[in-house]
């Protein structure tokens, strides 16, 4: 049963697992763990925390199931929340890009995707496929199910900064005119959380938590 | 646009919201963030720091996505990853209960079925009875999808037990009879799990980090 002084739990777990497809999934499955060491910008309500992606990616999954309704076309509640248990695993090589972060934006596509061949590439070939298949089609947002799935991956760090009293907004000298840039995309989903959306942003800024220009 | 003066966000979300069904929904979403204060025994494998019941939502339902095909009975993985995302939900009332805590675990149910009760209850009654109904299968257990969660539960920590050297098993004094009797379940969804499960805990118990029998 010993595999001797090896101190790589990974390829020990290879060892372990013996049949190979089984040893490359259970490997992806322990390398997942990493995502839960990518922080974000937005904190979470009660202890003023920085969110990390693992537990991001849960929310929005648990939304697609609740809010499913709202959506403006027709979508697969599950197909849904697929998408969003996936949308991020590329930020465990690729990191997080802060959405208002506009030169980070521009090489983000270049990281995730050496990301995505790297990370969905540790699966059997059908397998990865069909989870890089999902990546994209998150990406690309083209299909009403990524449609919608991008509204709520939108809206939730804008529920948890509202919830906050707008605290990552204000850490980073964000106003109402880059929100509402960045966030519009909501209404491609869904005019109903998109209303919502922007009744959040007008409540932000009558308290005081979201200057409509720049310091 | 302004709420005037509530300081309960939660409040001022189901007046910004307008419609009753969506504020209802919304707040269940705000909600949902407090289960990423939850905190589990077991540790990341990255920086040792305890997970959270958020991230580990996550992590299991992407397990059920990846190790579908390990299951000894067919299994929808999406019912399944559904049927994970859910589970613990109850914990933001009930807490976590450790596995090897007996008495824990003696009062957990009751703990936990008023905490279903409270949360699913925040949602529209077809909703809620949904993710109620979701809970209750995996709780029961008598269904191959059911059967099949479970085990992904149980295996989730034993794997990062595993790549963090023991660390909560060294922690809270655990014996490898304890993680027999307490783990022989995922055997219950998977043979081909469960195999790999004994094989860790062999490892570890050769490797030092977990002793057959007590201090």
């Amino acid at each position: 049963m010993s595999t001797g002084s090896s101190s790589d739990p990974s390829a020990t777990l290879a060892a372990l697992a013996g049949e190979t497809q089984l040893a490359d999934r259970v490997r992806f499955v322990v390398e997942l763990d990493r995502l839960k060491q990518v922080l974000r910008r937005t904190v979470v309500t009660d202890d003023r925390r920085r969110e990390n992606t693992a537990e991001h990616s849960w929310h929005v999954a648990m939304m697609a199931l609740v809010l499913a309704d709202a959506a403006d076309e027709p979508v697969d509640p599950m197909r849904v929340a697929k998408m969003l248990l996936v949308h991020d695993i590329v930020e465990i090589d690729a990191g997080d890009t802060f959405v208002y972060d506009v030169e980070g934006q521009e090489s983000r596509a270049a990281r995730e995707r050496a990301a995505a061949e790297r990370l969905f590439g540790l699966l059997p070939d059908d397998q990865g496929d069909e989870l890089q298949d999902c990546w994209l089609e998150f990406e690309h947002g083209t299909t009403a199910d990524a449609r919608f799935a991008r509204a709520l991956d939108r809206l939730q760090p804008l529920l948890l900064n509202h919830a906050s009293a707008g605290q990552a907004w204000r850490e980073h000298g964000i106003t109402a005119a880059q929100v509402r840039a960045v966030n519009s995309m909501i209404g491609d989903g869904s005019a109903a959380l998109w209303e919502l959306a922007q009744h959040l942003i007008g409540d932000a800024i009558s308290r005081g938590w979201l200057p409509e220009t720049g310091r």
